[in-house]
């Protein structure tokens, strides 16, 4: 068997436009898998991927590494999933599997020469250049395929493969629960996923906001308090009194004011990639023991950790369904934050 | 009985020199320990305070807050310490006592109205200011006054109540000891303290200086390893290679370079309070789960923990004595880091 010419939508060139194409995908390998895919979310990831500014030069590139689908095909070897399953894709196709961070579970920091093979524009273990979501097929290894749980809509779970488990891992390993409040900066696709599933946990939250604007959301999504960052009286008010920050804010912010927030021993977290460096005052930390730490994704395990803890509890992400034709100016809307709060394709149109 | 009049080195005025002086102490309160002091260790602090960069307006300041003597009389209600006793007082002389902090005996994270209250440079909570160690009496409640074990001479005991606890504290909260690879960065007062506690916890310990001039120095205090980071080598050698880093340098550092330097969930801890904010990398933190804290000093039980874990390692300061006429001289050399490691002063000239 050879390769498969599948349909997709990709970017030819930096920040040319997407258009409708054809890629390929590998042969079924024995532990390969050939989803179909029914829908593919949109993540500010993939815009910064296909304009060029994250450095990659191999184009086309097919973005996309929030893909729920449903198992078409499976290599011989194949005992993770069958035929007709319900299955998710993230952000990486493979990994050394050998790394001590492959062997504990943490893929995401795999440590081997390749470290985690992205979903798209990265070049696999097999030399090919992996192409993305936004297409009507993927072929991936079973062992970096999700099972999504029935519980979950699968247009709705898409996100939570990127978006989902990127709040969810600093939550659970910063061990947000009763008893601790936990912070959410930025209510877009991240947050609004932070505050469902740190409420989920029994935490209580609180969403930092630039303004009021989207206060009952956010309320409606589980946060218990919600307060404007463009008022200094936020920063007097909740000074010292949080356990847990989540930064899902990728524009430059005053972070030592945030900080300040943090309770003693306080975790911040940041999961977005601002442009410039985000300057900290030693101050901010060390008159209240505070710390600063980064989070990327979740490994393999965690993330079906996640999907099952989300079905269990009713999450999933909200949703804006869009046919494949609309995805350039979904990304216009995205980078004008015009979302509640995630944009999904539906690969049926692709 | 009033307040008595001793004698004392003070700086008169921001960035004058220091010069021989007296100061009263308070009446003996119920709770209150005279100390007569015997040594005074000089810390980087006292030369930022007395030179008014860190924005202190009330002078003459006598510094001072390493400080190691001999109980010379006591208030009616002290029980902790009897005359003849060796103890210590450290960067802070009283605390509200009652926030969470307090009770948790993180008395220098105290979030009462004033905070704890520094050794000088402060006002208590009696409305005095308060008058550190460069002076040959002082006055302390006994709660905020340590005991000197016997097996450490009093002159080396004098920096742990600073230097010694400000790295003990991050060493024994990050737990070093046996199978983690600890580095420091910097070898100076603080460094060299690092080195000896966390080769005592069992650590692997590597010292990061910028040559390799202090190199013998390192490896007869403790240290496994000895890097120049002056060489970019050092960086490519040792990526992700540490549990735990302490940087106790206060200059501008390429923090990022640094965090590379520490494995999955490594922690790096900011124990100097450089003049610019620290410009982190997202990256250099997210790529690994990795974490900037900051630590500052310790609390009172965890002080008299360390001073009990220095006697029972045979561990102290090194340092260089000298008489209080040499203050000025000594605040020079710190300047250029020209010390092995310590200067302390002889009460007894004062």
């Amino acid at each position: 068997m050879t390769h498969t010419t599948v349909h997709a939508y990709a970017a030819p060139a930096p920040k040319a436009p997407l258009e409708r194409t054809t890629v390929t995908r590998r042969a079924l390998g024995e532990h390969d898998i050939l989803i179909e895919i029914k829908y593919s979310g949109i993540c500010h990831s993939d815009i910064h991927t296909v304009r060029g500014e994250w450095g990659h030069e191999t184009f086309p590139i097919v973005p996309g590494h929030e893909i729920a689908g449903v198992v078409a095909e499976v290599g011989a070897g194949v005992t993770r999933h069958a035929p007709g399953d319900r299955v998710g894709v993230g952000c990486f196709v493979d990994s050394c599997r050998e790394c001590d961070n492959c062997r504990a579970g943490l893929e995401q920091y795999c440590t081997g020469a390749s470290g985690p093979v992205g979903t798209y524009a990265a070049t696999g273990r097999d030399g090919e250049f992996t192409q993305g979501g936004y297409s009507t097929h993927i072929v991936v290894d079973e062992n970096y395929v999700l099972r999504v749980p029935d519980g979950i809509p699968l247009d709705a779970a898409a996100p939570l493969l990127c978006a989902g488990i990127t709040v969810y891992s600093p939550l659970a390993h910063w061990q947000a629960g009763p008893g601790k409040k936990v912070a959410v900066i930025g209510l877009g696709g991240l947050g609004h996923m932070a505050v469902k599933i740190a409420h989920a946990m029994g935490a209580e939250v609180t969403v930092l906001s630039q303004s009021l604007r989207k206060k009952d959301d956010g309320l409606r999504l589980g946060a218990d308090h919600y307060h404007a960052t463009s008022d200094p009286a936020t920063f007097e008010a909740l000074a010292d009194g949080f356990d847990l920050i989540l930064n899902t804010v990728s524009a430059d912010l005053d972070l030592n004011a945030f900080l300040g927030l943090l309770r003693t021993d306080g975790v911040m977290v940041q999961l977005g990639a601002p442009e410039n460096p985000l300057p900290v005052v030693s101050g901010s930390l060390f008159r209240r023991r505070r710390t600063l730490a980064g989070s990327m994704i979740g490994g393999i395990r965690e993330t079906q950790e996640m999907l099952d803890f989300c079905a269990e509890h009713g999450i999933a992400a909200d949703i804006e369904l869009i046919d494949a034709d609309r995805i350039n100016e979904a990304y216009e809307r995205v980078l004008t934050s015009d979302v509640r709060y995630r944009f999904v394709i539906d690969a049926q149109t692709i």
